[in-house]
């Protein structure tokens, strides 16, 4: 994407001072662009480039750095370069790295901004983590009920500088309380001397700053809004959510979830940054837990260790088919937990997925169990001990089918279940139901051995 | 969100055959909520709610019902209605409907829209699905270089109706090239008198109309647009991808992800939609090539079936010693996957994340292997046959480490070998890496039997 000369180049401007060069540099790329390439350099550097260009731009660049590295460079930052670079961040975007700030440093940087900053910064980041409030901006526009569409050009014309976005614009009471919302596209459309409560929207879809930031995302989402407004109990606007900030929620949850089922568990933490006992102790004890459940296994074989013992076969198929218990219940488990996700299923529908998961099973177990059978069939005479080949092949084939289907029920149900006492259907994913399935496999299979074989 | 109370209030008013009701409840509302309560109803009772409004209102409320559901309901419009509807319609949307239906149906529809338009679908549907083209819309609004900021406002006046979206706007040349963009807010910051040239910004970031729909999701986002441009190979503007396309994308891919990893492979349907048999094609390729890579455990484990006969608690104590392997796999390649996804990690990174994995597979094996030595330590006398407790208790506890070790770095690498080799790291997921490590692991597991006991 990034043009990979343009690093060289403006490490070779730097050491030749090339001021025009760097100022361009700095001016001409989109500031995302401009960031992704100034990381390479030292913070001393990136501070060097960024001083040749206006203060508004150097915070729209320095606001694409990863959180770690503006930390790392307001370190270095003296008053008032950072008073004046904290004074025009992004609301949000500002208490999200005071937030990450050690408490004394915060403590060290606070006192020197204004009043009003310090409020703003303090009320934002007095909303929980994972919350609307915790990933809106106080940066919106905003306008009066009673004036005319020219006037209200006239006013967002002075707000647009240091709002994140002006193509939505709230309309307020003289106590912030949303009456409305106007698009910049039909205040253009309008005839300038038409009344603002006249063009303006009254079905407005906000969400409150207590909600779930997941929730307020996909509403944004669902609607193809640009920006959402963020209100509190008394129905007063906060901020607001813009787009962008829902794709940063979608790409938090979407790492969320796939760790979960990857027997990880949530993890915020950069993978090469992070410190290596957090993460071992996160790994450490889903492994565990798993392991520890694991260890029913041994459980659930004591009771047919005298079986093993005049047949051995029998624990050289066993792997295989347990194994398969598990996959078919991950399977099953992911299938649920992401129709749930996607609002293509309810609890309502359990009577639905139980019934098409037990045909589902049936069908998967069959097509498994013919496998099995025709491995079981071939295993070579040395190997049956005192068993009938055929005996043998059909207790693979069933206890396989059984198993399959088994593990598909639990695996679909266990999700629903779980969404209906309240708890996150995700937790019933893959490594959990395959541990579950392990278990009760053992007992499905060596069960079907006695039935046939004893 | 929605009032539950508004179905019940509008099944009233078309009982009643209230006109002024049921055209409020079309047009106050957000066309997303009133498609989402109207989805509630039969297809003619819709089509029948929605003659209460104007034709553009119709067509946005239309626009948020599922393809299915929009071509049952093109399925009952006869013209000029449907002509009139398809003729309204977002580009985009428009040829996602018209590719969705059977060649026959197509065939009727096609010849009724005017020539522009059915040239517009043609070239739409021409783009393979999954690509930048499939998702943009031609509904952009574009300008001329040569004209002044008070002519692009009165021009972009003109287009804003049918256009997705005028906050961005494309400067184009004679041959449609792409010159520059200029967003809204610019434009009604700038004089009016001002050339349109002076404000616009050169500096263009754009997708070409073949490139990967994720990528071109994935570059929107990392600029926070709101829209972005593609271009054919010779620069010239063919449609915009707009944000809302993005939460779309994402959705997607995040489904796949999931799917895959939950050994399901990708599914596009709908779960309770789809047809039965191409669910249980789908579920049943997946389980049986898991399963038959799962045969291999039996050939492994045939070459150990005398320690078995002589040592039966070795076998009982297989199943936990080996599926911990697949965890900590399972644990690792979700890990980097993740990682890779996120670009917190390149290929350049092996030699950092095998370090690191070796160091932490070490970690987390001893940590398990004191809870199986533990576990094994207390095994029953019964249960021990001629093998000594103690030495036992080390089989098990090396075995788990040794296992855990291996699952961990066969995890974290076969993920940045994929991609090294340019498949999707994605595929080296939990139950591919599962399966792999249960295999091996029973031949370290026996190893080390041989090693203490025999």
């Amino acid at each position: 994407m990034i043009d990979p000369l343009l690093l060289p180049e403006l490490k070779q401007m730097l050491s030749e001072n090339d001021t025009p060069g760097l100022k361009e540099f700095c001016d001409v790329l989109h500031s995302a662009a401009v960031a992704e390439i100034l990381e390479e350099l030292s913070d001393e550097e990136i501070l060097h480039v960024l001083s040749y260009t206006n203060l508004p731009r150097q915070v729209e660049i320095f606001e694409y750095f990863p959180l770690s590295r503006q930390r790392d460079l307001i370190g270095r930052l003296e008053s008032p370069r950072l008073v004046d670079l904290l004074e025009q961040m992004a609301s949000d975007d500002r208490a999200d790295l005071l937030e990450s700030l050690e408490p004394e440093q915060l403590e060290a940087v606070l006192p020197q901004l204004a009043q009003a900053d310090r409020n703003n910064i303090r009320r934002l980041m007095s909303y929980p983590d994972g919350t609307a409030g915790s990933i809106m901006t106080t940066d919106y526009a905003s306008l009066p009920e009673d004036i005319s569409v020219g006037e209200a050009l006239t006013q967002l014309r002075l707000q647009a500088p240091d709002r994140e976005t002006i193509y939505y614009v709230y309309v307020l009471d003289d106590d912030r309380r949303l009456l409305g919302f106007v698009s910049l596209r039909r205040l253009i459309l309008a005839k300038l001397e038409s009344p603002l409560a006249n063009i303006m929207d009254r079905d407005v879809i906000s969400v409150r700053a207590d909600e779930d930031q997941e929730d307020a995302a996909r509403t944004l989402a669902r609607y193809d809004f640009i920006a959402m407004p963020v209100v509190d109990d008394q129905n007063r606007l906060v901020g607001i959510i813009t787009h962008d900030d829902v794709f940063d929620v979608m790409q938090e949850e979407m790492t969320e979830d796939v760790l979960r089922m990857g027997a990880v568990g949530p993890m915020t933490e950069n993978y090469l940054e992070a410190s290596f006992l957090s993460i071992w102790r996160q790994r450490a004890m889903w492994l565990s837990c798993l392991f520890v459940a694991e260890l029913f296994t041994f459980t659930a074989l004591a009771n047919y260790a005298g079986m093993i013992e005049q047949l051995v076969i029998l624990s050289l198929m066993m792997p295989l088919c347990i194994s398969t218990g598990g996959n078919s219940g991950s399977q099953a488990a992911t299938l649920i937990t992401r129709a749930l996700a996607l609002g293509q299923l309810t609890l309502g529908d359990w009577w639905r997925v139980l019934r098409h998961e037990v045909l589902m099973g049936l069908a998967l177990g069959t097509t498994l169990g013919v496998i099995g059978f025709v491995r079981a069939a071939i295993t070579p005479q040395y190997l049956l001990g005192s068993a009938d080949r055929w005996l043998l092949a059909m207790v693979v084939s069933q206890s396989v089918a059984a198993i399959v289907l088994w593990g598909t029920l639990i695996g679909s149900l266990l999700p629903l279940l779980f969404k209906r006492l309240g708890i996150d259907p995700g937790i019933a994913s893959s490594p959990f139901v395959a541990t579950f399935v392990d278990v009760t496999g053992i007992i499905i299979y060596f069960n079907m051995a006695r039935l046939y074989l004893l």
